[in-house]
């Protein structure tokens, strides 16, 4: 339906972006959050047919897609207010102190972009990790022009999305190239935007294998770039002895709700289940069975990621020593996936990385452990993940610290008797985790502080007053949170000049 | 005079890392900043043998080995004041919405150490870039055990300075592993520590060559991790054109001082000036000419570094269209180096990346440009910096923004009026730029920010408050900076429970 970009229209675009870069990183924060408020309006104006669209092309429910249309638009206006409130320019200011030997330089410091970022979408959100998801909404906020290379699975609802981003800019009086929409079913068309000299970021949200190619694409360029690619997690959750004595009933329907919650199809799918083979966890497992036979299969988001679905899960199901525990009574129609519940042991899983794959779609294994030592050893051997989750009773966590402290070490965000869909849009998200979760754990691509994906210090020392930009000048015209002498200050706190901290 | 470690040994100082990390996180804030003040003055107490044995294997003269310890202890405690204060776990709380739809749950985000971290000493800072220093100091602040490969420059200073940390982690009850010093001439040993699968970051301060081969080794790791390499700057200098009116012989002998300082042995010395070819700046190069000529030449660090300075001189002089300017009139000693001043125009730096290369040593090349547009091109020909420096009058900076803008681009520090040379500890440095200057110009190695190499954010869901970790409870024990509900916090404000943002 859309030809794929070619290396003359990307070279094109890189140029375009380049040019922009240097006029909108110069915009005031305001004019940046207004920027993306319009763009949220413009997005909500596209009304029924963007909903439509999406639908026909990811087969999501209406419910979801006007949820998920919800969220993106909250992504570019809470974003928007967190990049005019400029808390995330993390500006720091340490005053003169002329005579001390040697004098100490005033210095001051805030974040400043990187240049074009090229942003890669989630076949599983059109809107809240696509075009205009957070990607977009972090490299905006944080000065940069965006390139969008649209995902095959939802290209026409990509250029709808795109359409409304370009009629915001243009109404913003935002320079040309501040925003690009290609398309590209060849891998060619990524690895030609990931390799021109004028990308300075990726963002990407996707399978691992896509992922760790565009990563390693970026490394390989004469200027190594950074890559935050959210590719792979299967969410491990750790069922506790206390907890499932008092809670396995409850515990199973929860999970039977999560692990089949949009056919499965989310990076936060608890796709591992590890508890104590007792006869607490054999009602557990036997409940969450029964809710999973069910449960009706639902269609997937298209046939290739119902294929994969297929495959994968036949994959696991085939290992040794992993047993089928239950299967969705209903028979599937066309590519759709069909909740499964498998089992195994504690050995069998640690010593098969085959079964630390993710299965995405509505599949789960549970992993029978011998005593509260093979759990540890478990989660030991457990790669890094997005989330982890504890069903545990106070005196379970208590007593377990070992444990607790295993799982720390693999995960981004740690829930406690929850379930670990639903990824909350809030300062105090972390989306991102230890490798292969994400290919870089120090940052997140949820929340504002997404942005510092996107953005580096950059200390001005020496400058006069007025030559500085308005965000570090002594009178804090911005109303901005700083830091000045190592002390953390009130946006209303101007800077006294000659007062200083210590040093040598 | 010191084995290479074996990978034996390696691996068994990786293991005792590792079993640290365990440990060593969970220690309270207090604790981490007690052992670094202890190292500190353990270092302190080995008095002048410490100085005389790196005076040895350095030829670094007394008074700047006096400074770089004070440095070094400076950085050790001023870090250990910023790792109790917590401003840099950027904890933040966002309360639970329990009547929204969906519920909005309780969620907080704290920065948490990534594992052992390995450090490669700089040859030019025995103490300040190396066993105890800034990288070091950094991890331990983080929460993380440090493995320091000892550079064979100076391997009996990082001995003593090992011993000193080592005495320190014993008076503090450290665990086993917290510090291992393993030495390595091959670089086999650097690549067996880096693909140790227990190695979760690297901090590397020395060569292009050097860190970019950590770099690309880290990369190649099943499981990718990051490296701070702080590699390659040639720091350019722009002259403006009322500024050199006025001002030419003042900023010459400022610039020649700089130049020489330490042998020219900085990773900030300025090794590239950009003028406006006419009679101001022929003044300046005469002037700056005559400084180096009656400059002595110094003994530099060690043979290689002297051998690797007349070898990078003579190829850059040797180079078409680049005139040999000034060299000092004083026949160089043995292994010392030569300060010397090149010229060209700005068509052949431009078009020659020979002459964008670093030439450590007390070297730098003035670049004669037409008119300020030829200036301007050179700006956005120039890689990633450490620093830029202007020297500048406010209407120069005034008329020429399109300069000012293409220099942000480019440099990490951007200097007014001063010289590159001398790193200032405090908050708000940034060490660090683009790439060559560093392999993430997100991250600085000198400054409590710094830390943030080390550690990542990891968000709690839905636990209560008593389990939470202290720096994330409602009643605030340790009195940190945080976040609560998108409003930053004075450290004595708990958190009433209940009031909460808005969201969807």
């Amino acid at each position: 339906m859309f030809n794929d970009a070619t290396t003359q229209e990307i070279e094109t675009v890189m140029q375009e972006a380049w040019k922009a870069f240097h006029v909108y990183r110069k915009l005031s924060l305001r004019q940046r959050a207004g920027f993306m408020r319009a763009i949220a309006k413009e997005i909500e104006a596209l009304g029924d047919v963007l909903l439509n669209t999406a639908g026909e092309e990811t087969n999501l429910p209406e419910a979801r897609l006007r949820n998920e249309r919800a969220r993106t638009l909250f992504q570019l206006t809470s974003y928007a207010d967190a990049c005019e409130r400029g808390d995330w320019l993390e500006a720091s200011i340490d005053t003169a102190i002329p005579d001390r030997n040697p004098p100490k330089p005033d210095i001051r410091k805030m974040l400043v972009p990187l240049g074009p970022v090229v942003v890669f979408g989630a076949a599983n959100f059109p809107f809240a990790y696509s075009t205009a998801g957070g990607d977009t909404a972090c490299a905006f906020a944080a000065g940069c022009p965006v390139i969008v290379k649209a995902h095959p699975a939802h290209a026409q609802t990509s250029e709808l999305v795109a359409g409304a981003i370009n009629k915001a800019a243009i109404a913003c009086y935002m320079p040309k190239g501040i925003f690009s929409h290609v398309h590209g079913v060849s891998f060619e068309v990524g690895k030609v935007l990931i390799e021109h000299p004028c990308t300075k970021a990726v963002g990407f949200t996707g399978s691992f294998s896509g992922g760790k190619q565009l990563f390693d694409w970026a490394n390989q360029r004469k200027e190594p770039i950074p890559v935050f690619a959210e590719m792979s997690s299967i969410n491990p959750v750790f069922l506790l002895p206390e907890k499932m004595k008092v809670s396995a009933m409850e515990t199973a329907k929860m999970y039977a709700a999560s692990i089949t919650l949009g056919v499965g199809q989310f990076c936060t799918n608890p796709g591992l289940i590890i508890g104590i083979d007792n006869e607490h966890l054999q009602k557990f497992i036997s409940a969450l069975g029964d809710e999973l036979t069910r449960t009706a299969p639902g269609t997937m988001l298209n046939p290739g990621i119902f294929k994969n679905y297929v495959e994968k899960r036949a994959n696991a199901l085939s290992q040794e020593a992993v047993v089928t525990l239950a299967v969705s009574e209903t028979k599937p129609a066309l590519n759709q996936g069909t909740p499964t519940l498998a089992s195994t042991s504690a050995a069998t899983f640690i010593n098969n990385p085959i079964l630390h794959q993710e299965v995405f779609g509505p599949y789960s294994i549970v992993i029978r452990c011998k005593d509260m030592q093979e759990m540890i050893t478990v989660a030991e051997h457990i790669e890094g993940q997005l989330t982890v989750t504890l069903m545990a009773t106070d005196n379970d966590i208590l007593n377990l610290d070992e444990l607790v402290e295993a799982v720390k070490n693999i995960c981004g965000r740690f829930i406690l008797n929850s379930v670990p869909t639903g990824v909350e849009v809030c300062q105090s998200m972390q989306h991102g985790g230890p490798f292969p979760a994400t290919t870089d754990s120090r940052f997140t691509s949820v929340g504002a502080d997404g942005f510092k994906r996107f953005a580096r210090p950059m200390a001005f020392q020496n400058w006069s007053n007025a030559l500085l930009p308005d965000e570090l000048k002594d009178e804090n015209p911005l109303k901005i949170r700083r830091t000045v002498n190592n002390i953390p200050q009130s946006p209303d706190q101007p800077v006294h000049p000659g007062k200083s901290s210590e040093g040598v």
